[in-house]
């Protein structure tokens, strides 16, 4: 079948690499017409995943209305501040009910919401036939190169999340489905925060001990604010929680790692974001992360520090230290917390 | 006070290090005179911790009666298979009862006991004051250059373990506590396995997103094994668990990881253990827990394919493969089994 994905940057290209691989044919909506005119005439997407060779299944796009022709499912891969616009888009066009899949990590600040509640905002009722999440740990690039990888589709409806996972999964490409739509698009958003938390520990030069501390008790405080969300606690101990946590906390792939990192050598927040000329979505996620700790009333001592380091001017090596000092002596309390909290 | 170390290898160096740092005197018991003496002479452990500057405060005996005389706390920091020869030394010598903290990680083939199940067969009940262990994120190389560092002690006599971690908690050195000594040691014990066989992913190039995954997975048949032998499930989501899962997996220091990585690139199972020249507890652990997988009727499915890897000739490449082409479509039937295990 044709299926539309939209967003031409790496994980949006790596996932039309999967569909091709599958036989499908894609047609892949690139707001930059030079990327298209490149995608169509050599197959190649350099900026984004260097050095891959695109089929001719796949086909780019700068029109979305040429995009989303005929099409009945949309991936939607395109960074979390552009979803509202590019939503804004479908619904100018929108002619059919389409199954929308989002492939983004991020929470909006201020309205609190996660992605799958953007697009229900954004897009009438008509024309949604189902919103699917995808998400786990996958590194586009690896992705590209045919590496194992493993993610997890959810849905409300999970019939049709079992259909996306027909469509995606291959050998190399394995699809899980898992029903807590909640715990999936939070634990995907929530654990960019931990990663820059991580680089900037690395960055420090604070050591692996201290790195697996902080993922352990930055699952801990994800898991805290998704189950009083009403997330299954279970969703935080599988590929969309502590799978995608490791991997972007400890791969040299991962922006937002490489933000922290950067952070924690001293440069600050404006330096670091010219740096990395691309998105870097945990420091949203931090700003939105902070609000819904104080709104659900969670404690959140991990995403408190590291508002503290990129928006209150604390230095990030006082802010490490605060964090490993930290008195609390008798850890299944808190953990217990977690499945109290339900 | 003054504190005896059983074991000068790398583990038992770090933490005599800690306690002297806390002003204890540790008597250091080393199985081999030369190293007595360097340590005492020279205040250094070349071989284990290369570089590191060992205080006065720490005295090296070869004699390990000398090294208990009049002794109330004893760290036992030997390889798991010595456990049973040193508790026999400390039976022979044996004139009062004692705290024993065991920081080994390894469960005995055969008999399937854990570590503190060990002691209590080797010791009688009138030598025996408390038995505590204390596992976690702790590379010893790091906790010698005094980086942030966290660990769990566990005991069945909570009173000994708060005892425990005054003992060793200090500003780079975190000690939480937790009761559950079962999950404390399947964790600290089973992590091994999985970083064995995230260090054979890792030697065959198939990347960070096979290796999180794998990394899921293995958390999960180490708390269905662990729940059904009566662990906290929690146990296995905190610094015991997932936190030493994490360092041991990711870190260059891990030997672990570093024989997996090995037998991935080609080599057998004898010229790793040859190449290696200590001891990788991970491979007995293996053999222990493909029995306890039997014995409590858990599926184990990385446990049985890394025993097929390392003693029934099943090439690395193909046990790899064969891991990640497992059909398993829905994560969460999978995860909720470990609750209803209880």
């Amino acid at each position: 079948m044709e299926i539309a994905v939209l967003g031409a940057g790496s994980w949006g290209t790596a996932l039309a690499l999967v569909l091709a691989d599958n036989s499908h044919k894609v047609r892949l909506w690139s707001h930059n017409p030079k990327q298209a005119v490149e995608i169509n005439s050599v197959h190649s997407n350099e900026k984004y995943l260097p050095g891959i060779k695109m089929p001719e299944a796949i086909v780019a796009t700068s029109s979305i209305e040429e995009a989303l022709e005929g099409m009945d499912t949309v991936i939607l891969a395109v960074p979390t501040k552009a979803i509202r616009e590019v939503c804004g888009k479908i619904r100018d066009i929108g002619k059919k009910p389409l199954t929308i899949v989002h492939v983004s990590k991020g929470i909006e600040p201020d309205s609190l919401l996660r992605i799958s509640e953007m697009i229900k905002e954004e897009l009438p009722a008509e024309l949604i036939n189902a919103i699917v999440v995808l998400s786990g740990p996958s590194h586009a690039e690896e992705v590209s190169l045919r590496h194992p990888t493993t993610v997890t589709v959810s849905s409300e409806n999970m019939d049709e999340a079992e259909r996306i996972q027909d469509l995606f999964i291959n050998h190399n490409f394995r699809v899980y489905t898992n029903p807590d739509v909640i715990g999936v698009e939070i634990g995907g958003a929530l654990k960019n925060i931990i990663a820059l938390a991580a680089g900037i520990t690395d960055g420090l030069g604070f050591g692996d001990n201290a790195k697996a501390a902080l993922m352990t008790r930055g699952l801990a405080e994800i898991a805290r604010l998704g189950v009083r969300m009403g997330a299954n606690p279970l969703t935080f101990s599988g590929l969309a929680g502590i799978g995608d946590l490791i991997v972007t906390c400890t791969s040299v792939h991962s922006r937002n790692w490489r933000a922290g990192n950067l952070l924690g050598k001293g440069r600050t927040l404006e330096e670091v974001l010219e740096n990395m000329g691309m998105v870097v979505e945990g420091v949203r996620t931090t700003k939105a992360a902070h609000q819904l700790a104080s709104k659900y009333e969670v404690e959140m001592p991990i995403t408190e520090t590291l508002h503290k380091v990129l928006f209150e001017g604390l230095p990030a090596k006082e802010g490490a230290e605060l964090l490993m000092a930290r008195v609390r002596t008798h850890e299944m309390e808190d953990l217990t917390n977690i499945l109290n909290d339900q």
